[in-house]
């Protein structure tokens, strides 16, 4: 028990010098929405993402690393071992960096442009890596919208941050009432769905615009907005599995609408 | 201190009269890849997946679970509550069963499968819940074979088990040197890697069957088996995210190997 008190001391101590009780207590708390909302800053990790979101515009307020040469000398960057910052990752696997940014302000849907090009948008996505590897797609395939349910996972949750990898400087985020949006302004563009029953995406004409709506990972796009999609799209299988991985479906479903209109049949 | 040591001993009363000592150690020992080939066996967790595990050939030793009446009454079942089994789960957000399976025997790679169909390679693939969910893509695309580089996850890790939501049983999926193997195989089929750089997608006539190598989710392909591929494919993208996730691109690659001939352009 002794032996155990000591370690533990030993522990605190060699801790606390590298940080301060504040930024551990700040950092720790950001994994909880309420509190990203209330000291308006979120975390992302890895320099690679760090370097990325600062080059999106994105306003870098500390960086607590490693390695203190991977960063622009303007940044407030605290050299720390990589004791403490495996204390202060989300990760399982820490990397070199953690960095506290400014949550951005919040952004409004750009209609012209789901009129004009595509836009994603996720109805109840809840598993963290399923929205941020939703978020790299979108960045992948140029598409410069996602619009949320407010049930959707938070953009800045840790996890989603760090499977974004970087696109979350990229591509504009926003939640509403999706169901309520969508039934204001179904008839300004094609609402299309992927859905178990739909239309086979390789038989399908596709818009050349509109929205795509991903839904839930157990239960799919809700029945509501279901009903007023103006299309509902199948990627056919033929062997087993139930359903596919919400990201990937997504992925299937951009690359789908991003084939030139010209290209040849494989 | 005595409220601290108090509460201690009553969660271990409350917990060792639910889970025999044995039990727990089994199945926490079933983490690492060591202690599964040891004891011959791996876990699944959640009613769904038990039972397509189950009616997919598996042989399942013992299931604990909150509620008996999921499961056929010919296995051995034990009866647990939420918080014994949120202890033993390796889930975030435990299921309503986790259940012990036999490890099936290793299997051999059908080479004529691949001669006639296509299969999948993972090359490295590190992250569980990539390899699971390209196990499930196989599967929804009625891919008999994954077969996997000796240092890519272990797909009994619980966390593979889980992302797979059952097409474990369904699919084959064998470790071999993957570098060596392609190199004596390769005069046998095509072999397509996911490359930046590579041939466009969209433009490609793509072969009728033949090996998909996916790559590191860092580093991508390796040099050798990139220098033995057939063909080299890009999924162009036109936003600035550096890469695509590899249980998405082997989405969207699966989805355009499976493109039928005759299917009119988009």
């Amino acid at each position: 028990m002794v032996m155990i008190f000591k370690g533990f001391v030993r522990f605190v101590c060699q801790f606390s010098t590298m940080l301060s009780k504040n930024d551990i207590k700040l950092i720790r708390s950001l994994e909880q929405v309420k509190f990203r909302k209330k000291h308006a800053q979120f975390v992302a990790e890895g320099s690679k993402v760090i370097n990325e979101l600062i080059g999106s515009g994105l306003s870098c307020r500390k960086i607590f690393t490693t390695n203190e040469t991977l960063f622009d000398s303007s940044i407030d960057v605290q050299k720390i071992n990589a004791k403490a910052l495996n204390q202060l990752s989300f990760l399982s696997h820490p990397k070199d960096a953690l960095a506290l940014f400014d949550l951005p302000a919040r952004s409004s849907i750009d209609l012209n442009q789901i009129k004009q090009d595509f836009a994603l948008a996720c109805d109840c996505i809840q598993d963290p890596g399923n929205l941020g590897t939703i978020l790299r797609i979108a960045d992948w395939f140029g598409i410069k919208q996602v619009i949320c349910s407010e049930d959707t996972a938070d953009v800045y949750n840790p996890k989603v941050v760090q499977s974004t990898m970087g696109s979350i400087g990229r591509v504009n985020v926003v939640y509403v009432n999706l169901t309520g949006w969508i039934e204001e302004n179904k008839a300004e563009f094609p609402i299309m769905v992927a859905a178990l029953g739909g239309d086979n995406i390789y038989e399908s004409s596709l818009p050349s615009s509109g929205l795509i709506v991903l839904g839930n990972e157990a239960r799919g796009v809700s029945k509501e907005i279901v009903s007023n999609a103006t299309r509902r799209l199948l990627i056919p299988g033929t062997g087993k599995a139930e359903s596919l991985n919400v990201a990937v479906s997504a992925g299937i479903l951009c690359a789908e609408v991003r084939r030139p209109k010209s290209s040849p049949q494989t």
